[in-house]
């Protein structure tokens, strides 16, 4: 089940439907190492890209790596992946990115899913996310307050934790490298769940540093920049 | 361990700080045949008044019933109770009462909570309330969407189930009896997740009606109202 398989991975690779893709890249991602390829971006989607670039990578992929769809537009909703990554924005400015497309997705889902029988328990994995670079295109969607200190940040793992049960802290730098001294305080308040962490890993140095505090790095724009340094990014993620 | 045995209470009676309270009534409260006191309210909350009340509460009640605090405001996070349930209001009007409030918690106890070593899951019992009646103070503090069908309703209680685990949705009428078909309706669809139902209940015959439906139903105005009524509304509600 893919909630438990996610634990155990140490880097994945983030592919954005936005995106032009080539078999040859994503073929390059397949022997990179890396432990998932994850759907997903903020900007001009649509469900046409995001089905196609599902059924690109299962093409190329076929079941030797686990394909998963983060879940920020409803068009994004498309079938066949392995998993669903839910993010719920804690430092959003509005009950929007919290829970009020969640809410008006499910809304739309639920009497058909009810009808197939399927169980969302197993597809569904919540990401307690909380995003800090503040001139990103996520932060300015969500219009999050990213003016937070440690202490602020490790209060949210704490709510994601006790109140919500979320399975993972999402710090969420996009597109900048992040503060390693953060990162590594925030490890010590994550007790029972995962520390991902993304934003500007783009050298194997950086990603052995982040990989050091982190359960889980993700990757992205280094794949379509510089993909053949994915793979000794990714073994370094793994020393 | 208090989430466990909260899934077996039937019936439960809210005592409001901001009333007045003689050692007969807790005593009354007692002999009912309720299955636990939760110590909360939403207007005049302070901290002496929280305290003074749980304490009058355990002399009376000792540990024959299970004395719980509802915290809804930072001032009632008083020590000695036996849990804490903690509001998250799935239909507010801002991030403050969805998370905002409980983050600024977080950060005022979390370094002392450490410290003390205490484990926060299995202290607090996260509700995921939708507060249904716009008259309410409740209501208005929050700033809840009170304008929702049954869809919208079940969107919100397979949001609680499915993306934050939360073990209760409490439809909270506050003051007024709800509508027994939207509980009908709900209760199918909270498989793995108590209802909670509190408002207006003040005769046996309402608190039977809504306990066909709801887990539990929580009872508090006519405490204050009809005390002589309590022992046969918690009859009806275990019938």
């Amino acid at each position: 089940m893919i909630q438990d398989k996610f634990k155990n991975w140490k880097h994945i690779t983030k592919l954005d439907p936005d995106r032009e893709h080539t078999l040859a890249l994503i073929e390059q991602v397949l022997h990179s190492g890396t432990d998932a390829i994850v759907i997903g971006g903020t900007q001009g989607i649509t469900a046409q890209k995001t089905a196609r670039l599902l059924e690109m990578t299962r093409t190329v992929v076929g079941s030797s790596l686990p394909i998963c769809i983060e879940i920020s537009h409803l068009e994004t909703i498309q079938p066949g992946a392995d998993g669903y990554f839910v993010p719920v924005v804690l430092n959003a400015g509005s009950v929007e990115w919290l829970i009020g497309a969640h809410q008006k997705a499910l809304t739309s889902f639920s009497f058909i899913l009810e009808h197939l029988n399927i169980d969302l328990n197993k597809l569904l994995i919540p990401e307690g996310y909380i995003i800090l670079n503040p001139y990103s295109a996520a932060a300015q969607k969500t219009a999050a307050n990213t003016e937070l200190t440690a202490v602020d940040i490790i209060s949210y793992c704490l709510l994601a934790q006790y109140l919500f049960k979320l399975p993972i802290i999402y710090l969420e730098y996009s597109g900048k490298l992040g503060s390693l001294d953060i990162v590594s305080q925030i490890k010590r308040h994550t007790k029972g769940t995962r520390l991902f962490y993304g934003g500007g890993i783009t050298t194997p140095e950086a990603a052995y540093d982040f990989a050091q505090y982190a359960d889980t790095i993700v990757v992205g724009n280094v794949v379509y920049q510089q993909p053949e340094l994915l793979k000794s990014i990714v073994e370094a993620a793994k020393t």
